[in-house]
């Protein structure tokens, strides 16, 4: 990808265009009865997910981790794909965008990155949940572990953004500012739970001192949805001293952060996770489960329902922030 | 402090060259009232520490933090001293290093710096537990919170150092490694239960990549006792992506660090803490009775007694490392 600041949305772009996917079909006797052992059978409905969870590794037996050594992530992080890919044109080897490649009609994946799901869930709905939905809302539940009472700050206003907004609403947030430089998504924040709204065009002085300023000392946590290093360093300059916790959610591989060890021995916490902290397919059916209950908002993060054909489109809608 | 790397450890010294001096008296009589609430009387011993603890502000009854918001590092951490010196010299002020100034034989400090010890602790010994120990040993148990069967990296073998890996201990660690380019170091980190022992200068590719080898795949536990931010750098990557937690026990200001962003999403946490986490007074007096029921070492940090007229000395000694 060479526009990478793209691709953790780009990503999402292309579940949500991918409705009629994530159904589940096998090409080999041995790997149906590998998959069998963990329940999936042709036809079940399926979210795949960028990361695995083979629940055989000391990562997946760890409760303290959503990593799983299985995982593409393991061997390569440098580039945003695999380097073992399934696919082929005309003798030049295709990459699979996150290991997956779902912008196409048929794929192959592994199983261990496929996450089995309700058989009433509408899957050009649920597919959301197979990537931005959960990365942004366990960033604040489980990775900040975001609680009752507390002041949030949320930067960058995309699906993510918008989806830790509202895992800082269920975790029991009293305060969550929304901050973005495009003034029209506030209006979607407001429907995820923000209650604040800061524009750093508005403002002649650094974003960090605006928001210290506005909570008298800093955010309880602060979550960097954008993957841009200095919004990061942002991010974490928001944060109260003596307990500050900020997330690195956004991802970037071009950008390093940099900060002066008395910002961290003065008390905050810098973290961050893949996927939220959620086991990959543990997580995916646990979210899945929350919205067919009506606890969990998904539908609101749909702005437009596009065939795989118009996917070209779709990327440059996504590009101007048309929603 | 123009050699700024000397500074923590000059703390430390500064303390318990100062065997004489930690017995309180009180200039004015309103100073008496207010520390009297506190059950302070004249010629109580106490421990003086940089660090206040007033118990009135909003950090002080917060579980989450040691910060006091009348510390002076509230206020500037530019330089390791306040600036409303109580001394002045022909009327050119003098400096009172971290808000104490204990490289005299009589100082005036705020009573919310003070910590009444136990009438029959040893000054000469206790007074290590000021700075130094508390600073390593918290930063294991409060900060890290280092678990039970956990592996644990300790870089730096200087008395926050040698605290931290008698932290690591007592926190039931499996494996504790020192890391130093001084060897004469190890000897006196196994006393204090290091299990391993790493001298950069033995090995030719990067020290994390050293610490990676030796573990499988990181320490989850690690710990900069130095004040230097590549090391600080090396020691987040000696962490085991997935749950490892690094924390910054050194302090500089001339240095900052930078790391990648998937350094962190990877799972890991960075983090640190002022004087190891512990309440300013709650701290010391605790950690002085652990001494006193022998569950805490202290005597074994003590290499030299000498007069506070052999400063100089003493100082040229530690910069040699003679111990």
């Amino acid at each position: 990808t060479l526009d990478h600041r793209d691709t953790q949305r780009a990503c999402v772009t292309a579940l949500s265009s991918d409705s009629e996917g994530a159904r589940l079909s096998f090409a080999r006797k041995d790997t149906f009865l590998k998959v069998h052992k963990y329940f999936l059978f042709s036809g079940d409905k399926v979210i795949p997910v960028f990361l695995s969870q083979c629940r055989e590794c000391h990562f997946c037996k760890s409760p303290k981790t959503n990593q799983c050594v299985k995982a593409w992530t393991e061997v390569i992080m440098d580039i945003m794909c695999p380097i073992d890919s399934r696919f082929s044109c005309k003798g030049k080897k295709i990459l699979q965008f996150s290991g997956l490649g779902t912008f196409t009609e048929y794929t192959v994946v592994r199983q261990i990155n496929l996450a089995k799901i309700h058989p009433d869930a509408p899957l050009d709905k649920v597919c959301l949940i197979g990537c931005g939905i959960c990365t942004g809302y366990g960033s604040a539940v489980n990775t900040a572990k975001v609680e009752e009472g507390s002041t949030c700050a949320v930067f960058g206003l995309g699906a993510v953004g918008l989806a830790a907004v509202m895992g800082c609403k269920a975790a029991g947030a009293k305060r969550i500012i929304a901050v973005d430089t495009n003034p029209e998504k506030f209006e979607k924040a407001k429907i995820f739970g923000a209650t604040d709204f800061v524009n750093p065009k508005d403002h002649s002085k650094p974003i960090h001192e605006v928001l210290v300023e506005m909570t008298n000392g800093g955010v309880d946590f602060s979550l960097e949805c954008v993957g841009n290093a200095s919004v990061m360093e942002s991010a974490l300059h928001s944060t109260v001293k003596a307990w500050g916790v900020s997330v690195i959610v956004g991802y970037t591989l071009v950008q390093s952060f940099t900060a002066r060890p008395v910002d961290l021995i003065s008390g905050r916490t810098w973290k961050g996770a893949l996927f939220g902290g959620f086991k990959a397919k543990d997580g995916v059916m646990e979210m899945v489960k929350r919205y067919m209950e009506k606890k969990l908002m998904v539908d609101e993060f749909i702005t437009h329902n596009m065939d795989l054909c118009q996917i070209m489109e779709a990327v440059e809608l996504m590009k101007k922030a048309k929603w």
